[in-house]
């Protein structure tokens, strides 16, 4: 079902409103999920919507929140979501960071108290669109086994860096830590198909080609999938995912953070408060002139997309290319749903009364 | 042959006075090196010695560098390294982000017109020590194919992030972008072994265990190995630390980066100044207060090492925890160095009128 960009924004910020959350909160947070849709990221957009609201009726989402800086230097701050849907506070965060950029050439702030704050992209973005480089990273449910680990005890943890560029769209890497995202086992669920080995381990910590060993007591491989290929490599980069956006914070980290699935509840012990981000802002002419800048990114880009390829039908895809392309065939030719998703929205229609997809 | 460190720094150290080095400049070069040695990187140390020579006689490596900062803001800096040693450039430029963070929460610094700068871990060591939290990054010698191409278009490219702890010693993440370093590259052609699957390509872009395959136009392959295993995620994470460092800077970035081996001219067309790094430095008490943060990374350090594991007899490793372990052992009992280390050093010792190691 391909629904318009226009239509699925109103149906996703009416369904906020009536969760409680303020106007301006609620165009936000859909504006986050709707530019998911479009960037053809659907495992993050409206599709989660349905998770937002189980939260929120567990009272684990504050729909009011009173979002603030509890520390801060000139450069740097720490920002207490207040439980509020991360899909708000995480672009508070990076307004401050980007602030601070304004002023003294860089921002950097640690988030805690927070949740699933949605595509990391669209909060780096923020900073893209005012000739800065960004960052944004959040640490997540844990699925991930560090390398030789039986427990899963790290989110998918995704950090994203984005550059602008001249005449290109920004370069922006935006990528869980994890070989595979959760996303593609659920497909393969769904699809009744096995996945690759180096995806994902059994609950004895033996690789597996079975999708469904994650609900049996599996977990997630890190990045480069065994030792041999890297994976203390990825479990390195999750970690520093974890540490920069909890322990630098004050959230949870490791197995502590709380699950995303409403279903299963936060551990009773808790070492922070909710799950944390972290996002900073560069100007580039801290560094040198953004036409300087931008031209040379152009040239990177250019190099890159011109590269001799193993197969000569498949170019080198630059880092977000894939997203800017379906954002513009998205935004002219609608964002497609499966049935599921649109059955699911419309059971949260019914229940919010709001008007339903069709 | 086990080396006292004592005799081994005095050695570098001499080496490096007799290229024409400032006493300052030959302890501090020295310092990274025998650092690396210490720490078990045995690839990124003395054995790198000739290397750092042999680019001194061509007059690729100015040993009377003017290093300076170009432009700056209160938090970001260029710093053009005048083509110094790499391992005396960015002590200098890690040194004005920390004294930037210790001014104003953080210090972030791009690096142009430099060489090889030894292991990134050195200099993101020293915000630590500060407790700070430190990062290092550069470019290097295009070695590795971005997903689906076949030519080498990126470095190993490391990135270094680094954690102040409480009883634990700090957490390291020091990884190169590749699936496998060079250096086990090395290895195994010098014990006449293949390789795994998923390291290397050759020079038609197909997967290859011949480990003299990069010689022969082949290329390493980003972390992850394959596309059905994530190494898009690898390229992207080697091209934030080319743009970081080089775009950003001002240095040569992707395949105009300069060969580090001597034999290899640099490309006639440059689009910057010798190679680039990139540094940064956050005051921890920007966010936190510092024991708060340690009691947290003391938390996280203990429930990942008493993780359970698929391999009782295998715990789970700590970032850094193998160098930290390494250098324990090593300040005591000596620096193994293998005979054509010893051998190459000793050809040096006699070309520069120093003692010879014995």
């Amino acid at each position: 079902m391909l629904i318009s960009e226009s239509v699925l924004r109103e149906f996703t910020e009416n369904i906020f409103k009536a969760m409680g959350c303020s106007q301006a909160h609620a165009a936000l947070a859909g504006d986050v999920l709707i530019k998911s849709d479009l960037r053809g990221i659907d495992s993050h957009g409206v599709a989660r919507l349905q998770g937002y609201v189980r939260l929120w009726e567990k009272k684990r989402i504050n729909t009011n929140p009173d979002i603030k800086i509890v520390h801060q230097t000139a450069t740097t701050a720490t920002v207490d979501g207040d439980a509020g849907l991360g899909l708000v506070v995480a672009p508070f965060a990076m307004q401050v960071a980007i602030d601070k950029a304004a002023q003294y050439g860089s921002g950097w702030v640690a988030v805690r108290n927070s949740n699933h704050f949605g595509i990391a992209g669209y909060h780096a973005l923020m900073a893209v669109e005012k000739d800065m480089i960004g960052f944004a990273m959040t640490n997540a449910s844990p699925l991930v086994s560090p390398t030789y680990s039986s427990e899963r005890l790290l989110g998918t943890n995704p950090m994203c860096y984005a550059f602008p560029a001249g005449k290109y769209p920004p370069v922006i890497v935006d990528m869980a830590t994890s070989a595979a995202a959760n996303g593609k086992l659920e497909i393969a669920q769904r699809m009744g198909k096995q996945v690759p080995e180096g995806w994902i381990q059994d609950k004895h910590g033996n690789f597996t080609t079975d999708p469904h060993a994650l609900k049996s007591g599996g977990a997630l491989l890190p990045l480069g999938s065994d030792v041999e290929h890297g994976s203390h490599k990825g479990f390195g980069l999750g970690a520093t995912v974890d540490i920069l956006s909890a322990v630098l914070s004050g959230a949870n980290y490791g197995p502590w953070v709380p699950p995303f699935v409403a279903f299963l509840d936060p551990p009773d012990d808790p070492v922070g408060l909710g799950i944390g981000h972290f996002v900073g802002a560069m100007r580039v002419d801290g560094f040198r002139p953004v036409d300087e800048f931008k031209a040379h990114m152009d040239n990177w880009v250019t190099r890159f997309k011109s590269s001799a390829t193993v197969d000569p039908n498949q170019k080198v895809i630059i880092p977000g290319e894939p997203e800017i392309e379906a954002e513009k065939d998205r935004k002219v030719n609608g964002i497609p749903l499966i049935n599921a998703v649109v059955n699911d929205l419309n059971v949260l229609a019914e229940r919010f009364g709001v008007n339903k997809l069709e």
